[in-house]
């Protein structure tokens, strides 16, 4: 059996058990019932993912940045020059963008992942090199991505899950680098929830009206030219092809991001998802493995139209709202803090019985 | 001069040069403009406090609970039995709260005043001991303090925001216990923003529907009996007595946040406030020195209707939003990480040239 097949295999549902057990502990807790929000439940789902109530906390941390180039890029979808992504990647190792400022915060370790860079960086120091292709096919041209390359790309992402939970990391962070990856992120977006691409094409780095009216008709047209009509995905039709639509209008980067969630989730550590790019990867590991969102924690939200459809369609709730819009791992680093104080309640706050405080009369 | 005179003599506005040096650099850093939202903006307003660009990290953090009280309690606001308030202090001391495990999440350390609870708690090992009285009086009847009784709650207050600064702390994050405090809060809301009672008076820990009716009745009764209508405090009028107001419907323990909130502000250390406790206390404070705002940051939106209203009042705009009712300090807690990877961003992350990273063309 091949490493994908494996792996979504592996993963499996939440203990409902383990889940029960945690709402319990919540409703014990020194704290008015319900008092914590969100995180109540959120402390209730990594029970679920761990298999026990409390779960450990989420921690250490790593986050890994996957960088891809795109094809699409030529469709002029996007001011930035494409050499930004390998520049981007050299700031990345050299501790300079704000990716490695949120991580030195919270004490996260940040891993840099070649999966698809245009550039040759195979004597960048410090850089895990796992170039599937220098940078994906044009999609309105033909699929991005033959399925060797999705196929490989995800077995990548899954391979580095593994890596670093066997290193001991127990909380992953979705980080993502490529110039015009949030074409490919809409693209990806309409493709798996029906949605037009008018709805969830954005401005990804701040396009102006010309650029954005572009982005969206080269959505358009890379979906119809592989066939990506919304009935051909739907989830309705039983007939979904999730590495399909992968290799036809993703990137390397996003085929990557969905094999790290799915080996994530196979392994119960907890997933903490960026914004657009990661979302939409998502939406692809749901696919192939619809109890791999069990282990996904949506981070934040992101300021791209094409997020909310992800969170909708994945029913996540996002923790941070501060209408960042940058990638890289960002928005979700600054959730990890609100991911680990909502287990470390459950694991050290006492109850009204243990601690001698007075219960509210029912 | 008196200390709070003094204190509010001491807070001063922002430097609009050190501003303006923030903006510039995030213009310069290898991200697109804008890219990380509220978090750009937050990094200029800490730089602006802090008269240069970049500011010191906030850190190391100091989280202050400030217990109290309410006479107001006797008036059937809440279904939790005063003596919550002295256990829920005793559970503060052994580690057993949220509060102390959101603090430990984040390497915050937690200091307990008894400001004003109703129990002697004088033997209490690790208290701060500041009683000021018993609990307030009830503010239904009358004033809920003696003049010198709330001029004494607030020098407490700024006497150990400037002690945890001596001490070398550079973050502040309010906390807060008394049963029967978010009465009090929604009496000094309705004071100091004019708003109606039945807009700005909450379910606190939970209340049903017949305790909510009877808790507004009361706050309106408590703000006749003081002369407290909006005519009396309106800004416009020129004649705001806020230390008045405080000693009318306030509570010890909101007297004291908004002198922490002044002594904070008059030694330019940021304070990172908690919900609506804490948002009625910064009333006071803003009301008094409209200064001291520069120092603050809404860690949350709490779920209380009138934390809003203080939002929108003093122009804030809260970094977490969760749904988190529970005060403590624990709503700013979560916020803090926010705060110093606001301010980290500006002092570690390359700028395009130094990057050697190409920017988007003009």
């Amino acid at each position: 059996m091949d490493l994908i097949t494996r792996t979504v295999e592996a993963v499996t549902a939440p203990s409902a058990a383990a889940q029960e057990a945690a709402r319990a502990r919540q409703d014990a807790m020194t704290k008015p019932r319900g008092a914590l929000g969100v995180l109540e439940e959120l402390s209730v789902r990594l029970s679920g993912l761990a298999g026990g109530c409390p779960p450990p906390i989420p921690a250490p941390v790593a986050v890994t940045v996957f960088a891809g180039d795109h094809g699409v890029h030529a469709r002029g979808v996007t001011p930035w020059p494409q050499e930004v992504t390998a520049q981007m990647v050299q700031n990345f190792l050299v501790g300079g963008a704000v990716v490695n400022a949120f991580a030195a915060q919270i004490g996260a370790d940040v891993t840099v992942v070649d999966v698809g860079v245009a550039t040759d960086l195979s004597d960048a120091p410090g850089l895990l090199a796992r170039n599937v292709a220098r940078g994906t096919a044009d999609m309105t041209a033909g699929p991005a991505m033959t399925p060797d390359q999705a196929r490989q790309a995800v077995e990548t992402g899954i391979e580095i899950a593994g890596r670093l939970v066997a290193d001991g990391y127990r909380c992953l962070v979705t980080g993502d680098m490529g110039i015009a990856n949030t074409t490919a992120s809409a693209a990806l977006i309409a493709a798996f929830t029906g949605r037009d691409p008018a709805d969830v094409t954005g401005r990804g780095t701040g396009v102006d009206d010309a650029t954005h009216t572009r982005k969206i008709d080269v959505v358009r047209r890379a979906l119809a030219r592989n066939g990506l009509t919304s009935e051909a995905v739907a989830p309705a039709s039983g007939e979904t092809d999730p590495l399909g639509v992968l290799a036809a209008v993703g990137g390397l980067e996003h085929a990557a991001l969905a094999g790290y969630i799915l080996g994530a989730a196979a392994h119960r550590v907890p997933v903490v998802l960026d914004g657009v790019i990661a979302g939409s990867a998502a939406l692809a590991a749901a696919a192939l493995a619809p109890d791999a969102m069990g282990a996904c924690v949506a981070g934040h939200r992101s300021a791209e139209p094409g997020h909310a459809a992800v969170l909708e369609h994945l029913r996540l709730r996002p923790l941070v709202d501060l209408e960042l819009r940058l990638g890289e791992g960002t928005g979700a680093l600054l959730a990890v803090p609100l991911v680990q104080s909502a287990v470390r309640a459950l694991r050290e706050v006492a109850t009204f019985d243990s601690a001698g405080v007075t219960d509210k009369p029912e």
